[in-house]
């Protein structure tokens, strides 16, 4: 059977989540749904690069699936975009070798965080950045930031909850991108633990407000202790921007 | 009693339009619902400078209204948005004359499209712009809208239901402004009839695509016929972006 790989793109504000879960409405559920009405109700089993949490967003997340269909590359996002809700959208889709695994094969991740700065809140970002009320420094940011790339162990910046053991990660970009009001952070790495991103961003913001130093960086993270970093950032400013193989 | 100006911001989205209507949800109705909480259950009629439409957005809507409350200018959008729902936002607040109002004192808008250029949808974008699966030439667009600056007689760019009498508008700028693969089409003016910005966007958007030449303008000018002009563009890439005085 081919194994077909997508790279998906969806809003997450009216999900709770990538991962089918009881009583909930979720991006997995959704595309199961479009490729059983494909394949005639015959259950597809999809596989994503990971989950995402209730209301975080993907530009570029990527999964795979199997089918008995023959049904060309080129043909396959618009025969499952006019079968899914209009908040996900396959932009792209290739038959690969059998080989190929969304989640296992996957060498790195890059995720971008929205930050817009502004005193009154803005209707237009309320699902889609988080607000910061005050101007923040990010050239404090950035060199906080540049104190996390590299190897290192994480066990500060993921939640308390997070059960895998090994928490040694690769942060290869960390980068702060300044837009007018909008503050964007780029994060790219091996592997990502449970809030990363969020934990980041929200200690990359207490050091743009100048409430912890880029030199905190260092022994937060040699502190091992969840506590000592920021607080974890909303879900609504965070994107899965691209899955690297 | 003092009056107050208000610019506020709301994403269209999930209103039936700016004017109250019964059984719909409204912006004026959620205006007045959180000016009434502020003043005890006492109505309080707001005024803007104009309607939009369902789903039309706002960056820099203005109301007045008038208060029997000593609120400082300063101290206006927090009491408001306190009581708002998410989708709207009182960016700024002042005390005016009771000669100002917001419709009549008005001497002109600005209004902004956004068009995004994708085969495949944006789920982002769905609420917020109108796709072009097609590439629009910007050239033949910001020519062809060129021609309509100036005075001249709108009515084959208005909806035919259109009321009002005197269809003689002038536009002060009409700019095609290409970021990416989004257009931004801004166009300001003395005064705007019923889906005229939506009417110019559907024609330049034909230019855009070679179907009309920019020398067709002036002949449906002319023609005073709204079945010469293009199609109305969707509502969702509109944006009341400012309102002069």
């Amino acid at each position: 059977m081919p194994r077909v790989k997508c790279t998906i793109a969806y809003d997450g504000a009216k999900f709770s989540g990538y991962q089918v879960q009881p009583n909930s409405r979720t991006v997995q559920e959704e595309l199961e749904k479009a490729l059983a009405l494909i394949h005639k109700g015959s259950e597809i089993k999809v596989t994503a690069s990971g989950r995402t949490d209730a209301g975080v967003h993907a530009r570029g997340q990527v999964i795979h699936f199997d089918t008995s269909l023959a049904i060309p590359d080129a043909r396959w996002p618009s025969a499952l975009n006019s079968r899914l809700p209009e908040d996900i959208a396959v932009k792209q889709a290739e038959t690969v070798p059998d080989s190929f695994h969304a989640r296992f094969s996957a060498a790195g991740k890059e995720y971008r965080y929205k930050i817009y700065q502004d005193q009154v809140r803005d209707p237009f970002n309320r699902f889609y950045a988080c607000q910061s009320p005050v101007k923040l420094n990010t050239s404090l940011m950035e060199e906080a930031g540049r104190q996390l790339i590299g190897t290192h162990d994480f066990t500060s910046f993921c939640s308390a909850k997070t059960e895998v053991e090994d928490k040694v990660r690769t942060i290869t970009k960390l980068e702060v991108v300044e837009k007018g009001e909008e503050i964007e952070l780029r994060v790219a790495g091996s592997g990502f633990l449970y809030n990363m991103v969020r934990i980041i961003t929200g200690t990359l913001m207490e050091a743009g407000k100048g409430k912890i130093s880029p030199d905190d960086i260092s022994s937060i993270l040699a502190g091992r202790d969840r506590s000592l970093a920021g607080k974890t950032a909303p879900a609504e400013g965070l994107y899965l921007w691209k899955v690297f193989y």
